[in-house]
């Protein structure tokens, strides 16, 4: 999965991916596994709920918001697809990313989002949750968070 | 911040907080929120980590048992797409579904591979799962499993 990321860096932007090994920092393995803290995992899977938000029957807005996290995040966007229900104009959807991927379904009518935010590698889930907040400005948020792949 | 800490305490308990009605089977409301042994929700997802699995890296078994995991489950596929990494053969991709959706990510050279399934309404995502089980032959499955949007 590194030379994933090589080859991907080198098709975004014909740069070579500098190798960062810096003794007290998270790890990252040949194939995107990293070590934190002694524990060495896939990467991390936020489950994001939110509550009293606003802009959930907006594709443009959420395509914005997901296209916005994954760049905060530090992440390459690979297909994203963003689909519509009617009458509730709920959105469902999915941002593929070369770290994983972030996923949303909407209920307007609720003021209900579900996201999660998959990111394997040294990609910065948090950083993505935070534009979400503020793209949707919930009244509430329930996060869960999940170590994927811990060996 | 403050908000946050309380939301995140809330999944932990989210039982307890929810508001119980008698129900005697689960119910599905107009925006396909269920009610299932008097807890309201939009739907269940199953974090699942495949370890010491095969086929990981076959693009047409993963679309294959994909597809069959939404048929199992009595869902309805709106769009897939899946896309092979180079030169590691690993796959990741997802399902849009009208009920939620299906993720996958694999590491062929570790045997690991990432699933999650979320779906809404009488959707029943354990089937899926165990599709995913069959098509891949893990000798270690971990499934996480989180109530979204509980009311």
């Amino acid at each position: 999965m590194a030379q994933r990321k090589q080859a991907l860096k080198a098709i975004a932007g014909g740069q070579a991916l500098a190798r960062r090994v810096p003794a007290a920092a998270p790890q990252e393995q040949a194939d995107h596994f990293i070590t934190r803290e002694g524990l060495t995992f896939a990467g991390s899977h936020l489950i994001i709920d939110l509550w009293e938000a606003e802009g959930l029957d907006d594709i443009d807005r959420i395509d914005r918001a997901m296209r916005d996290a994954v760049d905060a995040a530090g992440a390459t966007l690979l297909h994203i697809h963003l689909h519509t229900f009617t009458p509730s104009g709920g959105i469902s959807g999915v941002a593929v990313l070369a770290e994983s991927h972030i996923s949303v379904h909407t209920w307007p009518e609720r003021g209900y989002a579900a996201f999660d935010v998959f990111m394997c590698g040294n990609a910065e889930p948090r950083k993505a949750l935070a534009v979400l907040e503020s793209a949707f400005a919930p009244g509430r948020v329930v996060v869960g968070i999940h170590k994927r792949g811990v060996l």
